[in-house]
């Protein structure tokens, strides 16, 4: 077995039911992993972390779309025909690889390269690494969604597993706009999974088929973009600036002065990335390695403008954990050209009224009232603000409420007039912050693992967060006799009966090895019951970090595992 | 439109936010919804109460695998050439429909008819619902999977997005038996998207094509199944026992009752027949529109012993929205068939050793002991336990923690000798009890919908529990001027740090059309703020219900909402 601290962090969390390759018994699947007994467990309170830390702003709200998606929408968002990668098969081997994963020691910033490029360098001699020949096949190109189709026969359409979770939230910009009284700013969240068809996937948890996404939309007036006050965060964090900009190099400075360098570009991402971090170290990321680094001119995707990846340093060196982009109005306007929805805009209220010469429709009330009844107002209100006029009548009228009606010939008159503006229809801009949640689990992980040695042994202990932790806390009955493993039961029924919090019990082998276990698994607290539980009702409590022990009644102790407080009691 | 109460409620669900079709800016995909702003919420709550209510029993655990399936995996489960249904084209207007549902009219049983009886009733005339005529294609059996492939070219594998999400904990019962330490019964619990390419999807939220499930494997020893105490349960439930059996007949009867006079055949079943009944009730149905009906021997599948399906009532009739299922050692067994994998069964200990005259294999500690140091135990241990003597030397030995050892000649010998047997390997069978979330959330929504009157105008009101409802409370100043906006946010942002708590504002106009609001969406309280709020700190709490208002100091009603007492207050 190699003795590298990754493959040993690796076989643990394998060993323990943390994360395992999926479907073993039938020799896995590679990009395929789960999350077992234990690992399940700290991807729930990840994932719950993160909904409450967006929730709990007031104008965010949650939303779940399915992952299978229509083609008509991944064209609409530039997936179908530009998801995709360069791929090559080995003359020798027959392996398949990603040309860009092949050139990746060979360049520096492989995102910056164009096929053709790509292309060249690999025909300077780069090595197979499977079988160290050089004799590539021809590049071709690889759809990287899983591709699938809705129903059967003549009624049959084609459908692929989504590559992200925003285009749902876009689908429910209409929803979201009537829910929040259509008035910017507001977000939207979603979790789940996210399907990505690699060739040859690889780094465990880095590099998924199937994924954990956690993705926010958060709808903006890019006339007026929120600009939430930054003095609370006055740690300085690490930022690399676009290289091509004026600002290269590594940096470490407060969020608000990075902003007002000019260094990140937009207050509302700079507000996000504030957040952002936030979240990190409240899940147990160690903040010394967290950085954010900006996209090049050359890397960002054509519609975005200030986008900038949150990379954590690990055993696979600096990942990009999370991307935060400014997208602007690229993926409403995208849909609202493919779509033809007049949905997708929001309203922009003028300050002071406008006047300007122009066609207008002038609502006939006594004709729209007897047809329209109750809606009369509504069908007046839409026609006054038609920032098109159709050239013929009868033509189709959309309201507010998405409903639309049939404007006839005598419910309006055209004249060319001067008109009162009291505010236009307008395509949101959008800051996206899109949430790799295996990658920060596996570095959540990989920061808490801790290798030290006890009696001359080695040992480990996964100092995981609270927050994040499996277990609440491990009972332990020294002996499975003389009532000391109902005693137990008895703890473990009232801990679990505490809201949010879950305790695991555990009779088996020396209570030595059971402790291991639960440094192992990051159990913060442990509490044995023995013989003098029997006679006082004291238990042991056994700290996590520094395996500290005291003695304390067990309902004392319950109290403070209730209340998060058990380190006072030390 | 149409005047019918389901009507009436979809369309509250669409205006508000709750449940949408889904894409339908590109036209819509029938089977497939979203949850809205106001609907993901309460889908969330919902799953958490069920992943609650099971975690605390302390010997069940969540896992989390992937929804893409390789072939393989769906081979041995039995879906794969199985899981299908009869479908017909229709000659007059091209549509497809399933065989069973144009029937359903015809005969009462339709689960217990082969498909050549399908057919013989099809051809007695019965019309195409969408154009009356009776001209039908050939009956064809359509695949119900959507099926993908996982990797491109050589490497590529056929794969399915699974139909349940069961599979997945079965691969994983390794790691269970680990987890627990080899010690049943235990439980492994899975919530997550299932996928079902249905012909013809009808009926809403009840037959989706992409839908939310949660199911609960239960892994006991048959010889020793669980039987925990009923008493607890002294109401009486409704039951339709098997028609073809001596109980046939509804009944409404205590859980003991039905376990004791042999309606349900067995103890674990009734335990969990009573915690379903909990959660039920618990997240918000009716308990007078629960039954729980028990599959005819015909119907059920050929390897379960005793299968439930709870049925809820609404709008839909009866639906069946769990599956409470003996699905005794049928899961493992085929797997262990399939993949030969030596890990899918348990250990039963004897209470008094047996002997037996056997081949057995002698360990040779002078040969193990330096060949395996420390692991040369459990090597000595699970040659001792081995159950076939392997006929050649060497070969490989899988040890309890499922790594394997090769033994060779000089490490043991064979011996035909009386052995004193401790216990006996077994496969574990399972109770199976799944949920169909979308089905479930479907009739909460449905038993809270209140249609009233108010003022002579139709009013509705969604009496959702507390439990699930989308808020806990809606903060609404009566006016947005004079500071009753900021201190509307201000008791927001205290709502939306209490643990668990979520409020939302709402300002725009009539107070009277924004209370109408909150109660079709189901929040239970409403805080108002007006102009006594900025003298005396002072709001109305409005109770959703009864619509009752009273007069309170603010840091009291916050105090009762997060502990969840505002109701004392009245």
């Amino acid at each position: 077995m190699s003795d590298r601290r990754v493959d040993r962090l690796t076989s643990l969390l394998r060993r323990r039911g943390v994360v395992l390759p999926s479907f073993e018994l039938y020799g896995g699947v590679s990009g395929l992993v789960d999350y077992g007994p234990v690992g399940a467990r700290i991807r729930r309170k990840v994932m719950d972390s993160w909904i409450d830390h967006w929730t709990s702003h007031g104008d965010i709200v949650e939303v779940d779309s399915p992952a299978i998606t229509p083609e008509s929408v991944l064209v609409a968002s530039g997936h179908v025909g530009e998801f995709n990668d360069l791929m090559v098969e080995c003359g020798g081997c027959t392996g398949a690889f990603r040309v860009d994963h092949l050139i990746e020691d060979s360049h520096e910033n492989k995102n910056s390269l164009s096929p053709e490029e790509l292309v060249a360098i690999l025909s300077t001699g780069i090595e197979c690494p499977t079988c160290k020949e050089s004799k590539w096949s021809d590049v071709r190109t690889m759809d990287l969604m899983f591709s699938t189709q809705i129903g059967a026969m003549k009624g049959g359409r084609k459908a692929y597993m989504r590559p992200e979770t925003a285009q749902g939230m876009f689908m429910l910009y209409p929803a979201l706009f009537r829910h929040f009284k259509q008035k910017l700013p507001f977000g939207a969240i979603q979790t789940g999974k996210g399907y990505r068809n690699e060739i040859s996937p690889r780094q465990g948890m880095i590099r998924l088929r199937e994924f954990n996404m956690a993705e926010l939309e958060y709808f903006i007036d890019p006339e007026d973009p929120p600009c939430p006050s930054l003095n609370t965060w006055s740690d300085s964090i690490a930022l690399v600036p676009d290289p091509d900009g004026e600002h290269s190099g590594e940096c470490l400075i407060t969020i608000s002065e990075a902003l007002s360098a000019g260094i990140v570009r937009h207050p509302t991402v700079a507000w996000f990335l504030a957040r952002t971090m936030d979240f990190l170290i409240n899940v147990g990321i160690d903040s010394t390695r967290i950085r954010f680094r900006q996209h090049a001119s050359t890397e960002m995707a054509h519609y975005a403008d200030d986008c900038w990846d949150c990379e954590l340093h690990g055993e696979h060196g600096w990942v990009e954990c999370v991307g935060i982009a400014n997208r602007t109005c690229h993926d409403l306007l995208s849909h609202e050209r493919h779509s033809g929805s007049k949905q997708l805009k929001a309203w922009r209220q003028f300050e002071e009224p406008r006047s300007e010469i122009r066609d207008v429709l002038v609502p006939n009330g006594a004709s729209l009232g007897p047809a329209f009844k109750g809606r009369a107002g509504k069908v007046i209100e839409a026609l006054q603000n038609l920032t098109e006029i159709p050239e013929k009548m009868p033509f189709e009228l959309t309201l507010t409420d998405g409903s639309s009606v049939q404007i006839t010939d005598e419910m309006a008159t055209r004249r060319s007039e001067e008109v009162t503006l009291h505010g236009e229809w307008f395509t949101p801009h959008v800051i996206e912050p899109a949430f790799g949640i295996d990658r920060i689990i596996w570095h959540i992980l990989d920061h808490s693992y801790t290798e030290t040695e006890k009696e001359g042994e080695k040992y480990s202990i996964m100092r995981l967060s609270s927050n994040v932790s499996p277990y609440d806390v491990a009972v332990l009955p020294l002996f499975d006799k003389d009532g000391m493993g109902e005693i137990a039961s008895d703890i473990l029924s009232r801990v679990n009966s505490m809201p949010g919090l879950r305790g695991e019990m555990d009779s088996s082998k020396s209570i030595g090895r059971r402790y291991a276990r639960v440094d192992e698994i990051g159990v913060p607290w442990a509490i044995t019951v023995d013989h003098e539980t029997l006679k006082d009702g004291s238990v042991t409590v056994r700290r996590r970090d520094d395996q500290k022990q005291i003695r304390v009644m067990v309902d004392d102790v319950l109290l403070n595992l209730g209340t998060g407080t058990v380190s006072t009691l030390f």
